[in-house]
This record gives C-alpha cells, sequence and structure tokens, in this order.
C-alpha cells in the first residue's frame, strides 16, 4: 500500500486526482494538506479517510508517504515539487510543470539528483483517443507529419478575471500557459516528442485588461475582482519549426470573434486528423481515387485514472512514465520561447 | 473614349475585364491579343468588337491605344508591363504583381521613370465588403487591431495538376502565391497597408507530388497532366509582425483535412470582424455587458466593374487607384518572405 | 473505325448504349434496328446516324459491322447473339445473359467455338464504386469474406405489369432475373466469382396475380395491362454455398413491408462494407479497440460508357472483359438453381 | 397458495421471475437457491422471503413445493427440469429449452411420463403487440403469409465474451441460441407453429475468436475475459421451409456493418407486417388503389408477469400453455437442423 499526500486541495485535486487515489486498490491517502485549513478538512470528511493539515513541511517529515500530488497554484509548483523529491517523495505535479523554463529546469535538475518520479500532470497524455492518434502517427498511418494546427480560442473564457488565473507572478502567464500547454503537449506527444528547433511567438493581453468592462456570459473560477491584477496574455499566435512537423498555434481565453475553436489538424502526406479537444476526431485519407473519411468509436478510461494508476506503478516497478518531466520539459521550453519572442519581437533559435 | 488592348484572352480575361470593359461607355477594345490566335478570334466573335493578333507588339506600336490589361500566366505579368509603360500605356496587371519580389520592383521602377498608371488586379481592394471592413478599421470600430488570422484551407482544389498553375517557372508558386495573395492584400488593405517588419513561414509541397495518385473530386483548370510538372507549395504557414497587426496564416490547396475554412478574423480589443471569404461577415463586439453578434447586409457591385472603373478614371483624373503598386508590392514583399524563410527554416527581417 | 449495329432500340439502348458509342471515337453506328420500324427511324433521327431496319439479318449480311449491342426482350437475347457470332460479330448483349441456364450455355459453346466476344451487360462490373469494394475485397481488407446479404426489397415496383416484363416466355422470370441478375453479380464480381456449390431458395408470384387489384404509385414500364401475363416471381428469397462466402437474398419487386432496402453488405472478419445499390458505399472496421465507419467520396465514370469502351477496347486488343460470359454464366446457374430449388421445395446441389 | 421454488438467482431471475411471482396473489417463494450461495442471500434479503440453499436436491426433496422456475446457465435446463418434474414439480424453464434438440427431446418425454406441467420461458408468446400480430395472422388479414424474413444484427453485442455465453458446453450455441430462439419462436408462434421441412444454414464463429483483439463500446455480462473460452457462433443465416411460410433469417452478435436491425417482416399477399423486436410495429396493406401503412398503439401489459401467471393459473387449471415444450420444441428442432446443416454444409430434410 503506498501512502499518498494530496498538496493543494482545490477542484483539480478532489474532482481528479482524489477519487483516482481511492479508485485504486494500492494506494491510501495519508494527508490533505492546504494553506486554507477548512479544504483540508472538507476533503478528511468527504472521503473519510486521511488527516487534514495546513503546512506541508509535516508530509515531508512522514517517512511513510511514499508518494505526492501537487495541486497548488503554479507558482508554487517548483518550489514543493523540490522539496518533496528531496525528502524522498515521488512526485506527480500538475501542469505547467512550472512558471517558466528556468523553474522547471531546476526541477529536472533535483529529480535527477534525487532519482525520485516526477510526473507533470500532462494528462492527455493517458487519453485514449490521444493515444489512438499517436500510435496512427508513429505507425506511419498518415505518413509524413508535416504541418500541425492546434487552434484553442474561446470567445469568452478568461478564467476567474482579476485572481491567481491573471496574476502573472503566481500563474506564470495566461492563455498560452494554462491552455496551451495541453495542446502544445497533446502536440509534441503524438509527433513523437520532436526537438524543438525554432520559434516566432506573439502574445497579447487586450481583453481582460480592463477588468470592469469585461463582458461575458459565465465565468470558470469567477467571479471577477474588479480591483484584482491582470497582467497576462488572453490570447497567443506561434509558429514553431521541430525536428518533425512545423507546428502553427492560435490561442485565446477571450476574442472578439463569436466561434469556440478547439481543435487540433495532425497533416500527413498520407492522411490527416481533425482532434476536437476532449471530444472525438475524424481520419481524412484517400485510396483508389477515394476520398475517405472515417470516424472511430471507442471507449474511453478516464484519462486521470490512468494517470494516477501509471504514477503508482512507475512507483513499483520504475517504468519511465510518458509523463516524465524528460518529455515534459520540450512544451516548457517552447512556452517560454514564445513568451520571450513575444518580448523581442523577434524569431528565438532553440537548437539548430 | 480610351482605346484598350486586352493581352492574355484566357477565363479571367473573357469573363470579367472584357465584360467590365464592354459596360464601360468610355472605353472601346481595339485589340484581343494572345499567342493562342483561336482564343483571340473567339473573343472578336463573341464580344463583336477589336482586333485578334497573336504578336503583342503590335499593341505597343498603336500609339492608339491607351491601356492595356494583362491577363497572361504570371511570368509574363513584369516583362510585358514593363514592355507597356515603355510603350506609353497604363497597364492594369492581374494578379500577382510577378512571380518574384525582384521582378515587382523591377515593374515599380519602370512606372515610377515613365509615370504610367501600373495596377494590379487585387480586385478585392474593390469588393464592397472589404470596404465596409476597412472603413470600420480605419474608423477605430475594432479599438485595436491586434492580430489576423487569415485562413485558406481547401481538403482538394489544385488546380490543373500538372500544368501552368503547378509549374514554378510559370506561376512563381502555387497556394501561397495564387490564394495567398488575395487573402494577405485583403489583410494589408484593411489594416492601412502597415510596414511588414519580420516574417516566419513554412510552405509544403506534398499532396501533389505524386499526380497520379492525387484523389480528387473535381478539378478546375482540369484535368491533372501526369507528364507535367509539380514544383510549387500546396500548403503554407507564417507568422508576420507589422507596424499594425500581427499577421497568422495557413494556407492550402489541398490537405488531408476535410474542410474548406476560407476566412479572415480580425481581433480588435474593441470587437472583431469574420470575414468568408468572397461572401459575407459578421462583426462581434460588446456594448454594456452584452455580447454583440452584428451580421450586415447590403448590396454588392460587381468588384470587377469597380476595378476597371477606377482604372479607366485614374488614366482620365490621375487619381491613384488603391490597386496601384506602390501599395500592393507590400504583399509581394511578404509572400517573398515567406518563400525565403522557408528555404532558410528561419525568420526574415524585414524593417527593424 | 468500329461500324456497330443496335438490335432493340427501347430505352436502355436510346438512353445508354447508344449515346456510349456516339461518345467513343473509335465507333460509329451504321444500324438501329427495331421489329418497331418507328424506334429505329426515331433513333436515326435523335443521333442523326446509321440506318433504321426493322429485320437483323441485314446487320447479319453486313460484312462491315463487327461489333452488336443486343437490347432485345430477353428470350431473344440467345438466338440473336448465337446468330450475330455465327455470322463474324462481336456481341454485347444486356442481361440477364438469357432467360434459362440451357440458354446461357449454348451462347457459350457458340461463344468458344466461333472465337467472338460475347460480353454480357452486367454494367455494374464497371461501375467505380463497385471495383473499390472488389480491390479492397481481393486485397484482403476485410479479411475473411465468409458471409454476403444482398437485399433488393422495393415496396411497388413491379414494372409493365401484364408485359413482356411479366411474362415468363418472354422474359424468363420477375424480380429474380430482372434485379437479382445485378445484385448477385455484384456479389460474385466482388466475391472473386467464387463457384457455387449448394442453392436452396423459393420464388413466389403473389401481388401482381390480380393485375387489376395492384395498388401501386408509379409504374416503370407502365402502366399496366389489365388483360396481360403475369405468370413470373415478384419476391424470392435463397442461401447460396460457393467456394468463397455463403450469400443470402432476399428480394422483392412488391411487397407488403413499406420499405427500399437495395444494399449489399459484405461481411468480413477484419471489416465489412454495406453498399447502397447504385449509391455510395460504408466501409466498418477496427483498429487499437475503436470501431472505425469510412465514408469514400469519389468520383465516378459513368459504367455504361465504361462497359461500351471495354467492349470496343476488347474488339481491338483481344482484351477479355470482367464481363465475359464466362464469368457472367455463374450467376446464371445460380438463379436457374434457385428457380430449381423453389420447384423442388429442395437444396440444388452444383458442385461438391 | 402455490409454494415456488427458484433455482439459479442470477439476473432474470430477480430483475423477471422473482417480481413476477412476488407480484402474483397465489404464489409464494419458498426457496431461494443458487450454487453461489451469496446470490441466494441476497434475493432473500432483497424480497424478505425465502430460504436460501446452494443444493437443488433440497427443493427436490421438499413436497412442499409445487412449483419452480430454472433460471440457470443452459446446459443445466435439461437436467434440472427433469429431476424437478420427476419430483412431481411443476416446471418453468427458461429459454432455451435445451443445449440439443435431444435434451429437448429427452426433456418432453419426461413431461409426457410425469404428466407435469413443463413450460419454456419463450417470453414473446406473452406479449402484447406479438399477441395482436398472431391474431391477425391467424385470422386473414395478411391474406396467405408466404414469408417471414427475421433479422437480429448488431454491430457489437456478444455477452461475456470468454464466459458462460460464449463456451458451448455451457450454452449450447451462441447469436442462434441465445437471440435466435426468440426470434424463431416468435415467427413460429404467429405462424400457427407450422412444421418445419427443410432447413439450409451456416453459422459462423469469427469476430470473437480472438478474444483480445474484439474492438467494442459495451458489453452486456462483460467485461471479456481474455483466457476464457469462444466456441459458439456469432453470426448466422438460414433458409427454412415450414408447412406454413418461408423463413429466412439473419443474426448476428457481432459483425463488422454498423448497424442494429432487429426486426420480423411478415409477408403476405393482402398485407404485411414489420415488427420492431421488443418495440412497436407496423401494418402494411392497399384498399381500393391506395397503399395503407398503419402504426397500432396499444398498452402492454408487463410479458414477464403474464408468462408466470399462465405458468401459474396452468398449474391450477390444466389449460396448456402457449409456451408448452409441445410447440417450443418445433424452434428446438429448428435451430438443431440450423446447426447440422451447417456442419454438413448442406440442407436438412426433417418433414417430408
Amino acid at each position: 500500500m503506498i501512502k499518498v499526500a494530496i498538496i493543494g486541495c482545490g477542484t483539480i485535486a478532489s474532482n481528479k486526482h482524489i477519487k483516482a487515489y481511492m479508485a485504486n486498490p494500492e494506494a491510501e491517502i495519508k494527508y490533505f494538506c492546504d494553506i486554507n485549513r477548512a479544504r483540508a478538512e472538507k476533503a478528511v470528511a468527504d472521503f473519510k479517510c486521511g488527516i487534514a493539515v495546513e503546512d506541508y513541511s509535516i508530509v515531508l517529515d512522514d517517512p511513510d508517504v511514499e508518494a505526492v500530488s501537487i495541486c497548488t497554484p503554479n507558482h508554487l509548483h517548483a518550489p514543493i515539487s523540490i522539496a518533496c523529491m528531496r525528502a524522498g517523495k515521488h512526485v506527480l505535479c500538475e501542469k505547467p510543470a512550472a512558471r517558466t523554463y528556468a523553474e522547471a529546469l531546476e526541477m529536472r535538475k533535483v529529480q535527477r539528483e534525487t532519482g525520485k518520479t516526477l510526473n507533470i500532470g500532462v494528462v492527455n497524455r493517458f487519453n485514449t483517443g490521444v493515444n489512438l492518434i499517436r500510435n496512427m502517427v508513429q505507425n506511419g498511418d498518415l505518413g509524413e507529419l508535416y504541418h500541425v494546427y492546434a487552434s484553442f480560442r474561446s470567445h469568452r473564457s478568461i478564467p476567474g478575471l482579476g485572481g491567481a488565473f491573471t496574476t502573472k507572478a503566481i500563474a506564470g502567464g495566461g492563455a498560452l500557459i494554462d491552455w496551451g500547454v495541453h495542446f502544445l503537449d497533446i502536440v509534441m506527444y503524438c509527433s513523437g516528442d520532436p526537438k524543438p528547433l525554432t520559434v516566432s511567438g506573439q502574445t497579447f493581453s487586450k481583453l481582460g485588461k480592463e477588468i470592469g468592462n469585461y463582458a461575458y456570459i459565465n465565468m470558470w473560477a469567477g467571479p471577477p475582482n474588479p480591483a484584482g491584477t491582470y497582467d497576462v496574455d488572453d490570447c497567443v499566435t506561434a509558429l514553431i519549426r521541430t525536428e518533425g512537423p512545423v507546428i502553427t498555434i492560435n490561442g485565446a481565453w477571450a476574442q472578439n470573434i463569436g466561434v469556440e475553436e478547439m481543435y487540433i489538424d495532425f497533416l500527413g502526406d498520407k492522411a490527416g486528423i481533425r482532434l476536437q479537444y476532449g471530444k472525438d476526431f475524424k481520419i481524412y485519407g484517400a485510396r483508389d481515387g477515394a476520398l475517405l473519411e472515417t470516424t472511430p468509436v471507442f471507449n474511453s478510461r478516464d484519462m486521470f485514472q490512468n494517470e494516477i494508476d501509471s504514477f503508482l506503478r512507475g512507483i513499483r516497478t520504475g517504468e519511465k512514465s510518458p509523463a516524465h518531466i524528460d518529455t515534459v520539459i520540450l512544451s516548457s521550453q517552447v512556452i517560454q520561447a514564445i513568451y520571450d519572442s513575444s518580448e523581442q519581437h523577434a524569431e528565438v533559435i532553440l537548437n539548430r
């Protein structure tokens, strides 16, 4: 039985991580830790197990705890992950790895020093449909994959305007780091995690900047705090050359175009795939002069369950996860390069 | 009465230019010129006027002719335009200006030396809807226009595979120069023809490369010629920084994604517009906390008629056309930079 | 230039055969022959070529004529085909080959004696979609093809009730020989023309038997002749074992079930196909645990044009057609066996 | 009050039989018997009555028990039914009667010897809609019923792959015996239980044979057991001549055609009926030249309640049930003949 601690008991923890640990017969949650004590206590009450604590040093000091899920705001990902690894714990840290590439590199350094597991919560790597696509790409079904276009554009979806999500010192960034990390990671994963070469991009902070004037219908993690901070990007565009396909992205937490376009197009010279994010996908090919459109139907196992199961299994077996910091750090590097390119108004060269 | 010569009597000439001259009371077509004599003679018969000639030097030598429409394949745009201007003719040359930026610069140089009119057939500058959008942008209705995304992506639309359209020596390029020129020119026109600063792009020549294996349903300017040439781009992506908005484009004559997405998104911080190419547009804004979607309905005057009328009026009045080489050369410069960036796998800096 | 005679100038001749010969640059129609002289003369007038004759012995006697299309009622297929081959003509005879298997065997015998071409108008062998399916089956894409179900069931479609179509002495049979021949032939063709082994079937002559009481909405080749003959099958069911798949058929020119179900299901252990007769098809497969439904889109060349072109090309080159009597005779054998099994109320064994 | 024992306390027992006995004022359940003691005990707890036993000899030995419902896997139907009748009990045995016709004959023999009731759970004979159809057929509303087509084809519905359902020694067969028994029995019942004459059929065991590679979305009685047995039919086709209509069936627990087609077509020369299995039906007729489509709407009494009520009433009154072994044995004979014909690749003659 692996003893687990949950650090940060917000939405993602209670809806996803905790449930998945509860459903795994090899894990037992010993601590629910949150600086907001009420949240930790609610978890104890809801899940009928564990001890509520405020200070995560209690977790660090308990040699019983083998595994930790870190579900805090982004600015705490690096320091807590590092502290946990140094205390001998295996870590599953929510995405993004960190606010900056420098922080992520530091995390990887400590992972290598300590030899502890450090997986990042890029949960789409455990999504059934995404893995079907990856298999097809890697199997050559698409021929040469030359271009990928990822669109994560929403009309109005800034989360918690004025709060942690829109404060750079906490979140590290906005639409790019919050949504883009998922889209870029899916692209990297399905493309075989190719090395990025050049990155030219631009981010924009426009629609949320006058908090009181932002018109919206629903707000996740809302309502807005008119006295809060808004210094992150709500729109991004970038062009990334890699050793594999060229990647183009357009993203917006909010834009004055009334559409939701959340998809990734994989363009191969033999076939292509449009994945509707979080939903299904279609395959487009050709044969004997006929154009083929294929709709797959399949059962999806809960991807968070897969993620947690894989984390726990890896602790036992040493098996390296597809969400290991070694591969996930590539999208961290790309995201950093987009922010850098945007500041410099020029392309950034990563490897050449 | 302005005496006109038509050089090149193919589809665009007979369907558009000639009809518009016929409908303008101040113009009279004196020559139909085509190296394929039958086409020139057919025009004489169909339109019941003019003289059929094969050699355009007859046009050059006739001092009666004031104005020339050049509707030849792209590789003849520069030499014929230049010869006409040097012979004292005003020129309306079909788009793209030329195969390369160097050719276009040479055309502009001769225009400046001779003082003759040199308009390029960027006919969307005479489109009613496009002008409504331009007026809104220039008037500040969109607030700051920070990003423009142009999508010209088709499932299967390579024209005349193996023929003039897909032979670089004739056409200068593929999807980018043939379709992209229209989309980029609309973007530049509506944005106030801002100076381009950096260009990073990649073009791909994939789906047409095995001519015999290209699956398709209909082919404009077809059927394919299996023994012909295919050395142009069928897919392009690029990111362009300008003194105005950042521009991202995705284009494909053909792609293994079964959609037709032909539109331009203008993203402003007060409002935005999605223009469906060749069709209508929608305006997205907000007011007093409400999100507004506005559908304009309007009468469109035939844009080719506007183009020809403007050309003829300019000859009489000296009024500079929005399609003058001085402004159109900007998209020529951007297209060249995309091809250059693609070859160098790196961003090209134009002005800084 | 191949000189052609058309024997029988009814609907199938004028709508299909004649037009296809006119569109083939290597053929020239010399005779239009019909016992109804007015029909032959109308063809001469409509198509502005050829000579109208009533007696097909004129065709037989003209050494100029190389090729003949036989578009008469079924009872004349055998005698005229045989006479033409004996007179040295190549023959394309409309389907079914003949009224009975015995007649078809006689035709094949004469074909072998004379060495002349004898193709049967099983035109679906020249259908683009059918050939795509055949290629997939033969290529193993369906795995083992173990069962085929052909449904040709209509609510009300008895043609020309009381006329040639419903008179056994003329037509040889009803729904089975008129529609079933197409469905069985597609099945045989796509399955690789496997040898039939056992046939158990039953035909029924029910809904047309009281001609005056037959309720219907539209009637092809109508209206009904209350004084005419109705002694053919309007419904059929059969189970056929072959060296390849087992085949089940249900057919009805008319039935008291208000549906039109005109399709063929090809069931393989790796994938399956439902072909909507005369329309499109869908492919059903599986991959990595996902169920795939694929819709092909393709250009169809006119199948009658393909049929005639293939007939003419075969005359020049000696190339054996997929519609040669040697393969088509298999469905003739199966149809005969269904009629025999129906009379005997017992399975017929063909090969074992 | 009739004392009842339930032997086998799985799904069909608890969802159907037990509830119906509880709702009948003349019955009282004394024993819940299951070799899995926990299931028997759960029934006692859920229904708050009876005694949980593992060994059905306790039932046999208790003279108090008059009636027994046998809801075990198929291989126990014959031995337990026979033991119960010999012990003086009236028996309602779930369908199919037995794994083989020989077993069913043995059951009938013992029924005749003992004089006890032996009804089979062909519950559709107690379905309101089915009885409406039977009445119409028997009343001559359809005229001569000449052909019946039963389709029980599903895309993916193999139950409990690798378990009892797919193990021949337990279940006796697959799609044919599990689903076909219902469809054939409805056909026989509505047609007046005509004597079968000839049977030609073929069964196939294809889609489940590689248990690990079977793609599916949901599985009833699942999940699959990769180490289990799969030696039953997943597809069947057959043609059956009877003293009444000819019957054609196509059935599939699974097939690579993405449809669910579960219906029976009754073709009469005056009218026809399509029954959607488990749902409603439509009547197609004609009158005064008009084609009529009639949709009946009616209240359905729960068919399991009808079945149990009829069983209990028969015990009191001696009234013979429509589900008596004497009539149900006909479909047992037909099913056996289909399996035999499939093995012999030839038609089986039953009566002539």
